[in-house]
C-alpha cells in the first residue's frame, strides 16, 4: 500500500473506533490474550527468524535478548493486555461540567485523538502495548517497528488483526509499516489529513529525523540527563539510598540519575560513603576538582560530562555552592525529564518543586519512578518532555483530548 | 537582530517570568493600562501613519476600519487588560493530588509552556491582548502582526516594555518582529530551542504557509465550516431563534453558521418560514434539489458550497433523510470547529454530543457561543482544531502544561 493509502484506511477505520463502546474493546483485547497464548508456537518460529539473523549480523547479546520473544516475554504481554482490559476507558468521560450565566450548561468531554504513528526499535512486545493503549483509547495506530524485528513484528501484527476481525471489528484500525524505507516513513508523516499525532521512541537520532521530516505533532524526549541535587539538610541515608537506587537500579534507562549535585556543607560527610558504594555497585564516578580534592581518585569530569546520558554505570558529581548552582545546573546541562532534591528543609523542598520544570519533579524518591505505572497512570506510551500537550509519562488520557460540549435551552450570542 | 539572537533573548527572559509572582505581573498589566492612556495622543499619531498608508493603497474600507485605534478601541484594550488582572493566575496550580500504593503523594503542577510566538493581521489591539496573556501565563511573546499596522504595533510594543520596565522586569520577555519579511519568519520558525509553540491567527493561507515551514508545534484553525442540524423534534421558535442568531449576527467570524441541515420531517413546517427570516435579514439561500422543490426560488447550492466558510450572510441548507445522513455530512464537509443541534430528543441530542467531534458541540444553542468569554474561560487567544493539546477555544489554562511532582520519603524503584 502506498502511504497515503494505509494513512487513510486508518482514519476511515477509526473514525468508527472513537463510538465504539468500552465493552467491545475490551472483547477485542481479551480475543489477542487468547491468540498470543494458541499461537504461541508460530510466534516464537517468526521470533526465531528475527533471532538468526541478529546473530548472523553479530549483533550485540544485550540486543539480541530485546528482541527475544520467550515464555517470559508472552507472558508479561498476556498481562499487559489485562492490565488495559481493566483500565477505564477515558472516552467519553465528561471531565467537568460548568454554568454561565445565561443557563448554558458547558463541559469538556474526552474524545480520541485520532490516528497514532508509533515509530519503535527492537523490542517486539512494543507491538502490542502500543496497538493496545491506541486502541482501547478509540486511536487508530500505525505501527512502525525496527526492520531488525520484522518477522515478530508482522506475526504479532496479524494476530491483533485476526482478534479485531473475530470481534467484528474493522482491521484497518491498525496498520503496519514493514518496510524500512525512510522515503515511505517520511512520505506518512506529511499526512496531516489522515494523521494526527506521532511519538517516536528510541535513540536521539532516531527522534530527531522524524522531528526534521514530520508535518504531523510528534510527542518525545530526545534523552534524560537527571540530576539528583543533595540538600545540605538531607537525611543521609535517604540520600544514599535514593542515590544508589536512581543510579544501579536499571543504568540503560532514560530516567537513571546521570548527574549527582551535593551541597557543599554536605559533602565532606556524605560523598566519601556516597562514592564508596557506588563503587561496590561498579559504578563509575567523575567529579568536579572539588569532589577530586574530597576523594582525590576520582576520575575528573569534562565540561561534556555534565551532558551527557551515559546510560550505563557511569555517574557524574559535582559539589555545589548552593541550592542556585544546582538549580542553574539542572537549567543549564539538564534535560527537562527527571529531577530529585533529598533534603529535609520544607522551603527548599517547595522551592525546588517550583523552579525545576522537568516532566516529574521528586522530593525525597528516586528518579526511577519516572514511569507511568508508578506514578499510578496504569500503563505507559514513552514520556513526553515536549512541553505541549503531554508533559511526562504518557497514559491513556494523553491519548485523549477534551471537545467542549453545550447542553442549551436556546441561548444566543448578544 | 538575527532571529536565534531575538528567539534566544525572549527563551531567556521568560524562564525568570515562570516564577514570577501574580502580584509583580498584575502590575505591569496596570502599568499597562495606566500608559496606554496617558500616551493615548502618541498611540493616536503612529496608528494615523498606518491609516494614510491604508487609504493610499485604497485598502477597503472594512478592514481600514479594523486597523483604527480610537478612543472606543482604546477603552476596549484597557478594559480586556482589566480582564486579565482579575483571572486566577495558573501557574503554580495544583491540579490533581493522589497516593500511591508505597506511599508517594503524586500530583501535576501547572507551569508555562515557555515561548509562544503569536502570528496576526490588521487590528492591532491583539498586541496587548496577546501580550497580556501570555505574559500572566508566564510565557514568553513573540508577536509578528501585520505590516499594515506596523507603526500601530510598534507603538504598542514601546509601551508594553515600558510597563515591564517601570515594574523593574526583563523587557526581553515579549519581542516585535517588525520584518515583513517572510524568511525571517520562517528562520523564527525552526528555532526550537528557543520557541515552544506558534499560534498563528489569519486567513487560510497565512496559516497554511506557517504549518508548513514551522519545526515548532502550531496551534491553530484553518476555518469554520459550521452547521447546525435541525432534528425531527425540534421546537421550531427556538430553531428559527438559534439558525437565525448563529448566520446574521456576526457573519464574518468563524463561529457563524454555514450550513443547515433539516430533517425532512421537520422541512415543509420549518424551511419556508427560516428562509423568509434570512431573506428578511439579507441573507442569500442557497439549497439542495429538496429544498428547491419546496421554495423553488432558493438558489441551487453546488458541491462546493457544502465546503464553503462563506464568512458572509450566505447559507447553504440541505434536507436530510435522518441524523446518519446529518452526522456524515458534518463529517465529510465539516471543519471540526462548532456544531449544533436543535432538538428536544433526550437521545438524538446525546448521539449528536458523543458522535460529532467538533471543538465545540451544542445542544439547542448558537454555534456563535464558540468564545472563551462565552463558554467561561475569561479570554481567549483564538480558537484551534488542533486534535493536541488544546481543542477548542484557548485561555489561560491552554497557555500552560503540567509537570507531575512528587512528594517521598525515600521511596525507590524495586
Amino acid at each position: 500500500m502506498r502511504p497515503d493509502e494505509l494513512a487513510r484506511a486508518a482514519k476511515g477505520a477509526a473514525q468508527g473506533l472513537a463510538h465504539e463502546s468500552t465493552e467491545k474493546k475490551n472483547r477485542v483485547l481479551s480475543a489477542l490474550e487468547r491468540l498470543l497464548m494458541e499461537r504461541k508456537a508460530s510466534l516464537i518460529a517468526e521470533n526465531e527468524k528475527d533471532l538468526r539473523k541478529a546473530e548472523e549480523e553479530q549483533m550485540p547479546s544485550a540486543l539480541v535478548d530485546r528482541l527475544r520473544i520467550d515464555d517470559k516475554v508472552l507472558n508479561e504481554m498476556v498481562a499487559s493486555l489485562g492490565d488495559v482490559i481493566r483500565l477505564a476507558d477515558p472516552v467519553g468521560e465528561i471531565v467537568k461540567l460548568w454554568h454561565r450565566p445565561n443557563g448554558l450548561l458547558v463541559g469538556r468531554m474526552r474524545i480520541p485523538i485520532g490516528v497514532i504513528c508509533i515509530i519503535y526499535e527492537s523490542r517486539p512486545n512494543v507491538t502490542v502495548d502500543a496497538f493496545s493503549l491506541c486502541f482501547k483509547s478509540g486511536n487508530g495506530a500505525i505501527l512502525k517497528g525496527g526492520k531488525e524485528a520484522a518477522h515478530s513484528n508482522k506475526a504479532l501484527f496479524g494476530l491483533i488483526r485476526e482478534a479485531l476481525v473475530q470481534e467484528g471489528m474493522r482491521a484497518d484500525v491498525v496498520q503496519l509499516v514493514d518496510t524500512g524505507d525512510r522515503a515511505y516513513l517520511y512520505e506518512l508523516l506529511k499526512m496531516t489529513d489522515f494523521v494526527d499525532l506521532v511519538i517516536p521512541r528510541g535513540g536521539e537520532a532516531l527522534i530527531r529525523s522524524v522531528v526534521e521530516h514530520s508535518r504531523v505533532p510528534v510527542l518525545k524526549h530526545y534523552k534524560g540527563v537527571c540530576a539528583i541535587y543533595v540538600d545540605e539538610s538531607a537525611d543521609t541515608t535517604q540520600a544514599l539510598d535514593v542515590c544508589l537506587n536512581a543510579k544501579v537500579q536499571k543504568p540503560a534507562t532514560c530516567n537513571a540519575v546521570e548527574t549527582l549535585l551535593v551541597h557543599r556543607t554536605k559533602a565532606p560527610e556524605f560523598l566519601p560513603r556516597m562514592v564508596e558504594l557506588l563503587r561496590h555497585k561498579g559504578v563509575i564516578v567523575r567529579g568536579c576538582e572539588k569532589v577530586r580534592s574530597l576523594i582525590p581518585d576520582v576520575e575528573p569530569a569534562s565540561e561534556q560530562d555534565w551532558h551527557e546520558e551515559y546510560l550505563d554505570l557511569i555517574l557524574s558529581v559535582k559539589i555545589v555552592e548552593n541550592m542556585d548552582e544546582a538549580i542553574g545546573h539542572i537549567g543549564r546541562y539538564g534535560s527537562e525529564h527527571t529531577d530529585a532534591i533529598i533534603t529535609t528543609d520544607y522551603n527548599n523542598a517547595w522551592r525546588f518543586l517550583r523552579e525545576v520544570n522537568s516532566s516529574l519533579v521528586l522530593v525525597n524518591a528516586s528518579t526511577r519512578l519516572n514511569d507511568g505505572y508508578q506514578l499510578g497512570l496504569g500503563a505507559e506510551m514513552g514520556i513526553s518532555t515536549t512541553k505541549l500537550h503531554a508533559f511526562g509519562p504518557m497514559g491513556l488520557e494523553e491519548l485523549t483530548v477534551t471537545k467542549f460540549i453545550a447542553f442549551g435551552e436556546g441561548q444566543l450570542r448578544a
